[in-house]
This record gives structure tokens, C-alpha cells and sequence, in this order.
């Protein structure tokens, strides 16, 4: 039967369960990587998990999100992260090196072969006709210690590209497009599979930022064909040894399908403040900016700077607009330093950043209040940018920094401000990875800010407790642990966090749960919906929440929590008001309740119950019975 | 009679007063800079003296400081501080264009010529033949008001240099030397004046770095003679028509004298944690060191920056080692861009900060808990890189990038590695400044960050009330107003700031002073030493401190409190145990009492007295007694 790309690569991978979309799959892995925001957790995570080498060919380990170091917690973070990388064989890349995403990309990706990564825009290597996925630090800790990753089997979307693009229209336009097709719930658990006589029109970064941004349609990952284009690529980066063409049988099926003129596509914008928020630019032309932001794994490449130094050279960013731009690796700075582009950035006023995540994550960068900023990163979400009341538009690279020039968003482009062809300028090594001899005895290197993982507790037949917070509707990772560059740092630090578990819609939270040892937490639909940070799990974890009770959860959340002990039941929208926060709860009988899938709680003072689902897969059900993955693991072994 | 440099130039500038060391003077001011920290402060003040145009010739507003911006409050003050420069005929330095002093040098700096800056480090222009002082905000805006600035006119030290230095010794090795001679307090109420044969050995830049760094001293300024090598800087910087040779006249005479001799001189290093902490550098040769930093306005420039490149062409920074280079201004990244030093210096793993003061005032880069940094900037108080436990030393360009190499603190100095000649690479202008066409009635715009300057209330002839605290000796403007990344982007927000006051010393500060309407501070020797912050004086008066009673003042910050209508009162040792928190003080009689200079202060329940000193100039009088010099010029005129 023919196949299409994914199922040809998902099918060579194949280690547990059917190619049936939603059914639960195991799937060898190749290449893991990590960021230092998640990094820290997962690597305190695989420590716990005893191992000695990795499992996989290549485990790389980055610092590219915490890299303004505004006190000693990062770079303590930084020296553990690599302290482990030395234990187990892992690549460190050091701060500075560039975005992980950037960088493995150039350096380590291979067709036909799968990444997982702690970090929701791995996809981005799905240019390299990879299968790259985002997951939680602990699932990626998992895949480095077993060479494994489960998922539920998506299905899959064909996108054909038809026709080619105008000069003026980028690759970020396509993928915007797309994103207004489709809407940010659009591709959960799906793949995108693109296709079609437009993809040879596309360079392999501009499918980079296509797959990059896949993340924001709620994909498992997006993947390309590998052709000529692919092998291009390889050879400026002096690795065309490692080029295999890879793509879909003719004739292959597909689950859903797209199709995506290209010759009619225009300049698009996502407007504040969604990725989904979608309208032609020309709709918003001549909007007054007060920032420009040209960087991220979106739209970091060789190219994206290459074609953002053309429309700067000999110009001058305009009074009244802060341009700051982050090229994706220090090899990219190398090279826009040694061809001049550079020097034609700064002259016209250009700030230049580090090679990091830097404004994309709302670290630094914050615009003014009420401000007004363009950029060609992925994410636009209200208060993302560091200022609440701040407007951040999505564009390409080109509009960004022809906007700059002009003090408002302008589609106004001179022909002679567009790069015609990328120049062959050399390439340049990465000077900042390092893989130090492996050596399991070499110590780990523990700054005061580095705190243990929480454990769970083994299951008990009964559960007694407070209903200790009592939430809507769509209570997102950002409502249970928020993130802003005042907190960031401490990621690897659960007991800290926790204090502003919550913060935001409760301020009572953290003492209650402390005061009642953990209880319970009662949600309403789409509960834990968002990023998928594992925090938002480890730290209900870390203060004993045993249960959780929602009309409905969101799918990665759901998954943290049972990854750390949590129950996850399932309410009737009937039987949300049977709880409150003054009675207290048991629920008895437990483990034979949760082999039916349906528990019954009690309300002691009342004497009244209601039913409450989980509905387990067996290996959840072991991580349940042993108080969470790293329990089980540690109890049955690795390959758990 | 035969002049020294200095009294040359003071006495061509003198408005007020005679050249006696001690006796109160007024010199016409031609420039005037300030830098965001500071600057925000400084244009509110400013903009509450209802000026019109500055009076100055040249008057620049920089933004070097808060450019992390990791919340709204940064770009809000930028945003702030160039709606000012609209409105007085100032010009703007935008973010990212630089650090002001080395920016004011390249630009604007011109022989013979007076400057005053809010930023300790303002005597770098001194290698120009200027007279460059650091001052308060308050002390600038007034400058920028009257064209005037007050001081207690210095005595002159004659620093001479004989024979010329080795190719591995810099001139870093030079200001080091100075501080292990004359030490942290050996410049206070003094200009340093370099002169001798030595001299001509030295590039501007090379002055340049002597001179900054000369604030370590405490002296009011340091300054070089103008010569060929001062006309060499301004022919590459493109403005050889600025060139004004000046030198002291022959036989000149001079206060205090001190010889270095430049052939017996060895590379230096100031250990931690005082810059005047200095031994050779061989004594820690060696040493492991975690992280190197090559920037600052110490050593920032070009040569400085070809210094490094070479050192670092073709070599590896060591894995063990994080290496940040921040060039001094936009001009010289874009020269570094333009021939090739910056690719060598990424290519060999080097991490390329914005051009500010970065790490320098502990605005990131942060090192790690226990970490060894070396850095070639001016200052290495404890805690002031972010890490209160970490160890900083201070070198020389030379060093810090021989030994990010090599791992650990190295002299081991390859002759091929030191450049013999500093590269013909042409000029590039900083693209980021702007003089907006002068208009008085253009809008000031203020974030919510940003809240008015506190004015003090006019002098009443009692005063009473309660000790609010008491504490010990050598008490600092950092206890009083502590300074980090995390503190200093409420410089524009006195109620925010005054919350932390003490906070370190005494938690139940703030609190007290709200509950008690304000008080009295009581303090032992050397109140108020250290960074000039005139925030440790605007708190006090926004918490409605009537009189800080002392053993002695540190020189500024006595200042500053006058400024703010403060009533710093001396007192004796013995009186120290006369003050209680218990108990209400009242003065009566004050006016008088102070035109006599001795009050006698009661406490009204034991209903005994001592007595407290203060002695005013008829100028500071008639500050007291309008409630600060705002109030005195508002109630006055601009020319007070």
C-alpha cells in the first residue's frame, strides 16, 4: 500500500502498538534535545533514573533560554546541565552557541530519523524530513534512558503547496496562512505533511520556519520531503555525506487534506494576541511600531538575516523604533560578520542580541507599556512579551525590517531591498559544543537553587481531604505556574515555584495547600490547557494534591500529572457544585475502583457521593499505582 | 606664575569662587551627559525647573544601563527620556548605540572643555584634556538649567610616568598600580594629572582607561595633557578639526606628587573585593577561573576589542569557561563586523553582549554560586556581579583573553599573540543619535513606572518626632538604597524604591517611617559613603526623614541630603547613646539656630538636650530652607 512520509518513518520506528490513529504507540528514538528552562527538571529526572550512557545516538543538551544570568541561579543551571551531559555522553552546547533548534538543525538532523525534545518547537528539524516532536522534560529524560517515547498515533494532514510564491512573500506568510486555515486546535494529534510542486520552491530553512511554527496549530509535528533542496542545505553546511532522500509512495492516503495556493498568497499578520489571529498585512498597514524583534527558531537563519541586512543596508531604523535582532547561531553570526552583513545591521541602527531565545520567551526585550511591537517569532500571547498591555503582531523577517525603516508596518518594498540569492558564504563551526569524554563517576555540580524532582507516594486503597482551590473553565500551565523572566530561573528550583502556584488566581493557594498537607483541586472544562510545562504538574505533586477533579483536561497536562502521580478524574458538569471548600472528601476502595475506571467520592460531613472516571492505560496505571513514572521506573527498571 | 592643567582650564571656567583647595567654587559647564539609571531622576527634576532650552553646549542623554528590559519599566524610561531630549534641545543616545562614556569620547569630547555627567565613571573624557566630573542627577540637571556646576575646588596631584612599558603590560596595569598606591580613598577632593615622558606612549584610549578608572580613587576627576596622540584618535575619528593641543605650563606646581615608572611595571590584578585590592598578577597565576568578562567603559575600545580578537584568533575558549566581550559603542562593533575580529572572536566561542554596561553594574551575566570571574572592569565590590559569593578580579583585555583560553588566570603570554599595531580600520559613525528639532511644548511621556521627583516641605521653626532607626558606622547609599537587576529599573519610582530601603539592615524600616510620618534617622562615622546615589537621599525625603543625625558624612552623600532639604546634623560620639526609639525628640528655635550652626535638640520625655552641628554655605542655607534645591529654584529662578 502506498504510504505517506510520516507513516514510512513512524513505521521503521515502530516499537509498541498499531499505526492507528489514537491508539497508543511506542516509537524508538534517535536524537533527544533539551533547553536549559526545561533541561535542569529532565536532567534531575534522568539522574534519578540511575543510568549510565544514554540510549540514543545522539543526546544534545542546550542553554539558549536563560542566558541574561540576572543572578546566580542560570549559570549554576548551566554547569549542572553540563556536569550530567558529562555523565552520560551527551553533547553540551554552551550558552551563546545558539537556539536549539537552530542548531540541531544545522549540525545533527537526518532524514528519516525521530527527536524528541523538551521544547514544543522541536518540529522545526521536520524540515530534514525528520519526525521531531515536542514533550515533557521527563518524557524526554525517558527516551534518553530507554531509547523510547509513547504517543497516541496521530493521523495524518496533507498540505500540498501549489504554484510558487511572489518575491515579497515568505515562507512565515505560508505558515501564517495556514495557521488561519486551520486555528490553533487544528492539528492536535495530527501530523502536517507537506507536499507538492511548491515544496522545491522552498530552501530548507524556509521549511524550517514552516515546521517551527507547525507548534502553534497544536501539531504533534509537521515534516517535509528531503530532495535537492535538503541536499543544498547539507552542502553549505559542509555535511552533504549526511543527505538521504526521503518521501511520501505516489498515490499515498492521508487523513485530512489542505491545499495552499501559494502564486495567490500575500503578506500575512497575526494579529494580537494569537498565532491564529490571521489577516492579510494589508489590513494593517501603516500601524505606528514601537519594536522590532527579528530572531527566534522561527526566523533566525542564515537567510532571514541575509534578507533583513539587504533592506537595512544603508538606511537608518527610525527614531521612534527599537530594532533588535537575534541571529539563530553563533556559526550565523560568524558568517554575517565575516560577509559585512553585520556591520550594514549595526550601522543602520540595529541592536544586536545574543544568540538565544532572548524576546521570543519574554526574556528581555519587554516593550513599552501599551507598546507596539513587530516580530517574526512564533507565539504572541497577551503579556508573553513581558508588558502586559503590550501589542506584539507576527510578520516575516522582511516586513520586520522594513517596518523598522519606515516607523509603522509597511508592505511598501523597493525591489532592490530583496535578496534575490542567498550568497555562498562560507560556513562557519559552532565553537560552543562539547562532548567530554564519557564518565559516569564525574560528579554533578548542584548550585543552592537546584532542588530535588518531587516524588509521588505509592497508591492507597483510600484518600481522605480538603477541596483546597476550586477553578473554572480553562485553567491554562500559566494559571497552575506562571512564567516570566522573574521566575524563569527558577525552574529547577519546585518549592520556589510553588509559592506562586496559583498566584495569579488565588493568592491563598500556596498556604492552604500547605496547611491541609495537599488535598484536592476542583477544575472546570479544557483543565491545564496551554504550554505543555511539566511544572504545572510537579508542583501540585510537590504540594501533595493527590487528586484532581474536571469537567474535562487538556491532553499533555492530563499526561504530567499521571507522569507524576496525580489523579486526573473526570467529573459530570452535574456534579461540579457537589464540591466545595469547606467538607472533606474520601474516596475508599481505590484500587479496585481505578481497574473499573469509576471512583466513588464522599463528602464526609454531608454523607453524599458522586461517581468520578479515570480511565487508565495499563502502563499509566502502573505509574499510578507507583506514585509516577519516575517511581515506576525506579522500581521495574529503564525500560518501563 | 607657572599653571598646572587643571587650574588652567578651572580657571578659564571659573564663575564663582577662587582656585583654593576646600573653598566652595562655580565653574561654567559645556557638556552635560547623563545615563538611564541616573538620568531618569535627573529629567524629572529637570523638567520641574520649567527650563526651556539647556544652557549647556552640548548636553547627551544616553541609554546604557537598563537594557535588559525584562518588564515595561525599561523602555518606559527610555521612551521618557527621549521625550525630554525633545523638549530642551538635548541630545538622544538610543539603546544599544553604546556606553556614554565611551560614546561622549568618540563624539564629543574636545580639549579644554568642561563636562559634568550623572555616572561616577564621567572623568573617562579627562584623556581628551577635558574636565570631566561625576555628579549627582540633580547636581546635572542644574547644570543643564544654569549652565553652572558647585564644588569644593580640588587640589592637584601630579602623577608622572617615566620610561615606557612592555608590550604585555597595558594600560589597566597603569590605573592598578595607582590604586595599590594610593588606594580607594587617595583621590578624594583631588584631580589626578598625568604627565612626564611616559605620557606620549600612551593612546588616547589607553588615557582614556586611566582616567575612568581613576574614580576608583575617589578623586573628583583625573585628566591628560592634549597632544599628537590625541590628534591621531581624532583623525580616525574623523574629526581632526576638534584637535586643541593643551598642556601644564613648564614648572607648574602641584600639591602632591607621585612617579610611576612604566619599564619596572608588571601586569596587575585587584583581587576581591576592592579595586585598590591589587598584587602582580603573578602572585594568582593559575588561578581556575569559571568566567571572563572584556567590556565596560574601562576597557571597551577599539584597540581594546583588537587586543582580545588576536588573542583569541584561531584558539578555543576552554569548555570550563564562559566568555562575554561587550563592545564599547555600535561604531566599534560595526568596525570589529567590518574587519573580520568579530567572526574570529565568536569562531573561537566567545558570547557577544549588546554595547552597555552589561555586567559591569550587575545587569546579567551573573556568575555562578561560588564562581571565580575575571573581568576588566573598574569596580568588584561583594555582590556587585550578581553573585553575592562569588570572587571577582580585575585585569587587563590582554589577560582576561589569554586566560578564557586557557582555563585558569595566565600570563603565559605568546609574544605572536600581542598586537603591535592597532588596525587602520575605517571610522564607522554610531547610527544612534538624535537631535530632535527643538520643541518645548513636544509631550513628555510617562509609563506608570514613572512617578514624580519627591520635594521637600519648606523649613518650620520646630521640629518633632521619633528615631525611626538608629544603626552603626559606614553605613552606604547600598544599605540605604540597595542597587541590583532586579531594583534598578525602579530608579524612576521612589515609592517602589523606598520600600527596599534598609531592607537589609531593617526589615521594619519602611513601615516604621509610614507609620511615624517620617522621624529621624540616627547613624555613627562615614554615614552615607560610597556610589553617590542620590536615590539613598530621595528616599529619605519621600519617607518624610526630617534629619539624619551622624558622626560624620561621606562628602556626596551629605550633598544629596541638603539637596533634598535633609538636615544632616553632626553630632558628638558621646551624644550617640543620647537617641533611643522609644522616646520624641524636638528642635525649636531652628532658624536661628541653624544661622548660629549648633541646635539643641530635646528629648521630650526625659526632657534632657544635647546638641548638633551643622554647617551650611549661604547657598546650602537657602536650600534648607526652601526644602531642597528644586524648591529653592522654583521659588528663586533658574540661576540659583
Amino acid at each position: 500500500m502506498a504510504k505517506n512520509l510520516t507513516y514510512k518513518i513512524l513505521g521503521s520506528k515502530l516499537k509498541e502498538g498499531e499505526l492507528v490513529p489514537g491508539q497508543q504507540i511506542a516509537i524508538e528514538i534517535d536524537q533527544t534535545l533539551t533547553q536549559d528552562s526545561t533541561g535542569t527538571m529532565a536532567y534531575l529526572q534522568l539522574e534519578a533514573m540511575d543510568i549510565d550512557h544514554v540510549a540514543v545516538k545522539k543526546a544534545v543538551a542546550y542553554i539558549d533560554h536563560n542566558m541574561l544570568q540576572t543572578g546566580f541561579e542560570n549559570m549554576d543551571d548551566h554547569e549542572f546541565i553540563r556536569s550530567v551531559a558529562k555523565r552520560h555522553g551527551i553533547v553540551f552546547s554552551k550558552p551563546g552557541n545558539g537556539v536549539c533548534h537552530q542548531l540541531q538543525l544545522e549540525n545533527f538532523s537526518k532524514a528519516g530519523e525521530t527527536l524528541v525534545g523538551s521544547d514544543s518547537h522541536t518540529p522545526t528539524c521536520g524540515a530534514m524530513s525528520m519526525i521531531a516532536i515536542g514533550a515533557g522534560g521527563l518524557d524526554v529524560a525517558v527516551a534518553m534512558a530507554s531509547g523510547k517515547y509513547y504517543l497516541a498515533c496521530p493521523s495524518v494532514v496533507k498540505v500540498e503547496l501549489k504554484g510558487i510564491k511572489a518575491s515579497w512573500v515568505s515562507a512565515k506568510d505560508i505558515i501564517l496562512y495556514v495557521l488561519q486555515q486551520l486555528t490553533v486546535k487544528g492539528g492536535v494529534n495530527k501530523i502536517i505533511e507537506y507536499c507538492g510542486e511548491g515544496v522545491a520552491s522552498l530552501s530548507l530553512t524556509e521549511r524550517a520556519t514552516i515546521c517551527n511554527m507547525g507548534a502553534e496549530l497544536g501539531a504533534t509535528t509537521s515534516i517535509f520531503p528531503s530532495d535537492e533542496r535538503t541536499r543544498e542545505y547539507l552542502v553549505q553546511q559542509g555535511r552533504e555525506e549526511d543527505y538521504i532522500p526521503m518521501q511520501a509512495d505516489e498515490g499515498a492516503t492521508y487523513h485530512q487534506e489542505l491545499v495552499v495556493d501559494l502564486s495567490a498568497l500575500v503578506p500575512m499578520v497575526a494579529k494580537p494576541h494569537s498565532p491564529d489571529a490571521v489577516v492579510a498585512a494589508s489590513e494593517v498597514e501603516g500601524l505606528k511600531i514601537n519594536q522590532v524583534v527579528i530572531g527566534s527558531c522561527t526566523n533566525s537563519s542564515f537567510a532571514d538575516m541575509m534578507k533583513a541586512a539587504k533592506i537595512l543596508e544603508g538606511n537608518t531604523v527610525h527614531p521612534d523604533v527599537s530594532l533588535v535582532i537575534a541571529p539563530g547561531s553563533s556559526s550565523i553570526l560568524a558568517m554575517l560578520s565575516q560577509n559585512g552583513a553585520l556591520a550594514k545591521m549595526v550601522q543602520a541602527g540595529a541592536r544586536i542580541l545574543e544568540c538565544g531565545c532572548g524576546p521570543c520567551i519574554g526574556m528581555g526585550q519587554a516593550p513599552l507599556s501599551k507598546g507596539v511591537s513587530l516580530r517574526t517569532i512564533n507565539r504572541n500571547f497577551k503579556g508573553r512579551s513581558g508588558t502586559n498591555d503590550a501589542s506584539v503582531y507576527l510578520v516575516s523577517p522582511e516586513i520586520a525590517a522594513l517596518s523598522a525603516i519606515k516607523g509603522y508596518l509597511s508592505l511598501d518594498f523597493d525591489d532592490s531591498m530583496l535578496l534575490t540569492e542567498v550568497p555562498n558564504t562560507p560556513f562557519v563551526k559552532n565553537a560552543g559544543f562539547f562532548l567530554d569524554e564519557y564518565d559516569n563517576s564525574a560528579p554533578v555540580v548542584m548550585g543552592p537553587n537546584i532542588k530535588p524532582v518531587p516524588r509521588g507516594e505509592k497508591l492507597t486503597d483510600s484518600i481522605k481531604g480538603k477541596v483546597v482551590l476550586k477553578v473554572g473553565d480553562n485553567i491554562s500551565t500559566d494559571h497552575i505556574v506562571p512564567s516570566d523572566s522573574k521566575l524563569l530561573p527558577y525552574r529547577s528550583n519546585v518549592p520556589h515555584l510553588a509559592k506562586f502556584s496559583y498566584c495569579k488566581v488565588d493568592e491563598g493557594f500556596y498556604q492552604r495547600a500547605m496547611d491541609n498537607n495537599g488535598g484536592f483541586i476542583v477544575g472546570g472544562d479544557n483543565y491545564g490547557q496551554g504550554s505543555s510545562r511539566e511544572h504545572a504538574a510537579l508542583v501540585p505533586n510537590y504540594l501533595k494534591i493527590k487528586a484532581i477533579f474536571a469537567i474535562s483536561f487538556a491532553r499533555i497536562h492530563r499526561s504530567n500529572l499521571i507522569n507524576n502521580g496525580i489523579l486526573p478524574f473526570v467529573i459530570e458538569q452535574s456534579d461540579y457544585d457537589f464540591f466545595n471548600d469547606q467538607d472533606e472528601y474520601v474516596m475508599s476502595d481505590l484500587k479496585e475502583s481505578l481497574d473499573k475506571g469509576v471512583v466513588e467520592v464522599k463528602n464526609c460531613t454531608t454523607n453524599t457521593s458522586i461517581e468520578a472516571c479515570l480511565s487508565l492505560s495499563s502502563r499509566e496505571r502502573v505509574m499510578i499505582e507507583y506514585g509516577g513514572l519516575l517511581n515506576a521506573i525506579k522500581e521495574i527498571g529503564g525500560d518501563f
